[in-house]
């Protein structure tokens, strides 16, 4: 919905067709986009002859069959995070998008908010010199529902992703993980074997050491901050408060707080659309591609073998 | 160009028509927005048939008259700030606007900033009790045109008639003004008898004092900042910085600033477009209106007036 | 209380002789200084052989009587603000200053707030370029008790003239002062001829504006803020929050506030004291001096005049 | 040098003497704190017969002697961190001074910041509930000499000795520490065996998580922050700017930074006096004592274990 609304605000953009096996949602988004067509099956929405490029923003375990639709079809195609429900499903599909040409972009959208792509603009400008330290805090208000978090992978596939994701954005390429994890939320995420509470560290190829804080519960809001600590400074990436306002009241100070990704992100939303079309009509290759959807993906693999066995475990280790 | 990009997202709006006398802007205007017909006569698209709702963001001097031409023509109206190139002209598109009964709205795009809108819930809820002061300041990064400046109205009703407009959505009427100004920025400004620098007490009706300073250059970019203070606390509307990145160097900490109203109030822009369509959809009136356009106009009125006379001047005097 | 816990902490000071007329509060001040001796009559401890320099902080309409028995006894003196009761008093005590040659410092702490000294340097230093607009606002967390009030002389001279002060310290010389007061807070203030809001305009001899907003209540505590703007930038001095914590909770992010200038102003006060005795080692004249005493006093006097006259008044009309 | 300057501030407390071979630092103290006596050697001093209390501010390899020498004296000793070169003896240290009952306390300044104190007393309060995750940062300037790092014990000892002692200090006892050190900011660090940047995982007896960064280099300056997060909200102690002014240029929005523990800390550093003096006057254990300074310690080892064998170490297996 996201995209459908922002969709036709980006100049020569036109929402041909949209789908959704729910006729309610699949008729809203039809009137935010301004959509022509409106499908039940999302195949006859990539088959449209008037379809140029596809947005995938279904459930993790369809992506996959979705983008190789796509694919085939040889429509650009654009993909949530995370690009399968797996890291073997993920290779496959890298090949099948390597193989084909088709521009693909995946949904890494913290790389087009303002803040994290100044932090990229200043280190590549060697504003901080040679990095040396990495932190990423990765806090959601509260957990998903169990449903949601059976497929999903466990935390390291479905939220640290996108530190991970991070990571290599700002730092480079990740060589080793090692993870602590705990239940500290709920006890039934525990039962699944997975953690709703974890830190890790990460050793970079470059020799440079980071830390990643994640919780999927934050009373506060939707907690993610980011610091880049080098020989020439530091970076840090920090959206306080959402609302420009300060309050002062016989409590002291205060100001508001981001409540989800719907409000953190959702420049980055629109500015990761625009960039997508701009590359398709460029026909240059989109980024974040399916090199960094895979990547990001034996990180989260990696840490989640440290997770279980209690060790460090090289990212090739999970390839 | 602003609002031809950006009222395409909203759901159910389609831009029929664009019109400028310049062939490269109607083009890009009509490329941004898709409208499907571009005039270089703005009658021609107010009274094209299809369009419902007008939108008129053109040179000050021509804002009565588009308005007048729309509300003949019994389409809906928005139109930018101010709404009228003086008192006179505004008084009679008042009584013109309030006898039609078409919806009109006003370009006081601050009204439904974040910041701003929850300032005034906040206050309308009592959470600073009664309000005793106020404060606004308006700094532009630099001076317009003097082609431009010649036909702005001077400094009150061109820059400061939203600081007048703030007084009166977050504190209520004004009774008087009392002005001080200066030629601190361009001499050709003052040998216009125009000040490019001020500062303006403000008494209200409800017996609240405020200030608000004025400058027509900011080497840091575009500055508005407000404060409200009651005898519960105090709302301060400040939004630093533009980008959620903080760098620390050599030279300690810092991050950027606004640099003008096309960054600091976009967000703001798009929604007063969204109030605009909500409004002439829902058939109640629009906010700010007829009366709020006239009204901050009588109080830049009354500035002027103590900005020559030096003296004290009541805002009925201004009537 | 707090100069006599302060000085032992200077290298080279001993606290000789405390004195107060009420028995407790002389016994606390022997104990928090290490006195040798604790008088009832102040002008014991003036006139105490052991004495160098004498520090004056007793209530204001003892100011001027104390600072000339120890210029007569040929001892140092610093004295708080304001230097005497009304100006008349302040002329009268600065000429016997001057004549005596003795060093004379007064009690504008904020001078020594490493924020405010710090503006002043980067000032001087041209970082902001030619000044042309100030802002200051001063609110105490309460009003002080009726019987002190009533001997205070008012707003102006009690509360504004740090503002006052400020404005001198870092524009330059105020030439004329156009203030509207009101009640807000208390009617008894009111009923006194005084004001317990106020607003003011600065005109300085450099032609830059300025404004100073006054309030004797803010609930949050003690509001000091002022902010130098120029052709080359603005400087802000903000102490924000008192604590170095912020705490995020489900009502978003929050921190402290100063209460009083006791916290506020804590370093500066010390600081204060250290340039005093500095200036009286090394034998150069204290700063600020008498001067800065009576020309703050005189744009009170302007000030107060011009509330009560509801007009401008050139501060030379009150000298 | 600092305490013997910040000492005649307590009322009630008189430098009696100071030591220090070097005659021209012995003088500067005794100018500093008015002592009446100055020794070479620091034994003369403790035994002193006018001396109750003994601060020991010495080269780490000097302070479990000196410590040592007052306990046996029967005088109150404060001792800056670490209590000793390393863990065998600052074990033996902790027995002698537990079995004296001699007061003593440990020179973790960060307990007496305002910050860190009050996110203490609001933890105990439950403000944020159960806590699941810490993490603090703690970057110096510039990497001390050679000569000192020798003898410093290392980095975890040396620097991360604070970081280990706030994990108690807020959250409680920790059980487990996983290190990555490397060197990245001089390579004869390394060559000594030790790192100059490191990351540290943290579990804790409650099961919650933490992770610490230190680096022996910021070019910005003291890089001191800590973040505690529970299951009701976040407190996040973190001092910016050092000094209360904001500067707005053509480069946007800059503040100063702390340069080091000796402005970022002086308050604490004079607080934990004032706590030292009240607890020897009151008779009661001052705090953080002996207990505190080992287990800091025994963390410090473990750490140095974790980071030599590169595997996680339980903090019992290097009591």
């Amino acid at each position: 919905m996201t995209h459908a609304a922002a969709l036709p605000a980006i100049p020569g953009v036109r929402v041909v067709a949209v789908a959704d096996p729910i006729e309610d949602a699949r008729e809203a988004a039809r009137w935010a986009s301004g959509a022509a067509r409106a499908y039940a099956d999302p195949a006859e929405a990539i088959h449209d002859t008037e379809v140029d490029a596809v947005i995938v923003a279904t459930p993790t375990p369809t992506h996959a069959d979705l983008v190789e639709e796509a694919v085939h079809a040889g429509k650009a195609v654009f993909c949530e995070k995370p690009v399968a429900e797996d890291l073997a499903r993920a290779t496959a599909l890298w090949k099948t998008v390597r193989a084909s040409g088709v521009p693909f972009q995946i949904g890494f959208q913290r790389r087009f908010d303002p803040g994290y792509a100044e932090a990229r603009r200043r280190i590549d400008a060697g504003e901080i010199g040679t990095i040396d330290q990495f932190r990423s805090v990765g806090r959601d208000p509260a957990p998903p529902p169990l449903s949601y978090l059976k497929v999903s992978g466990g935390i390291f596939f479905d939220q640290a992703l996108h530190e991970f994701d991070l990571a290599r954005f700002l730092v480079g390429e990740v060589s080793e993980v090692m993870v602590w994890g705990a239940t500290r939320v709920a006890e039934e995420i525990g039962a699944m074997g997975d953690a709703d509470t974890a830190v890790t560290m990460l050793r970079f190829q470059s020799g440079a050491l980071g830390v990643i804080e994640n919780s999927r519960r934050a009373v506060y809001g939707y907690d993610i901050r980011t610091e880049v600590f080098g020989s020439g400074g530091k970076l840090v990436v920090d959206a306080t408060p959402k609302t420009p306002l300060l309050r002062y009241g016989e409590q002291g100070v205060s100001a508001d707080h981001y409540t989800f990704f719907t409000d953190r992100f959702r420049d980055a939303s629109h500015e990761e659309m625009r960039a997508f079309v701009a590359s398709v009509r460029a026909g240059t290759p989109p980024s974040p591609g399916i090199d960094d959807a895979l990547q990001a993906m034996k990180i989260a693999q990696a840490a989640t073998l440290s997770f279980r066995r209690q060790r460090a475990v090289p990212v090739e280790e999970a390839s």
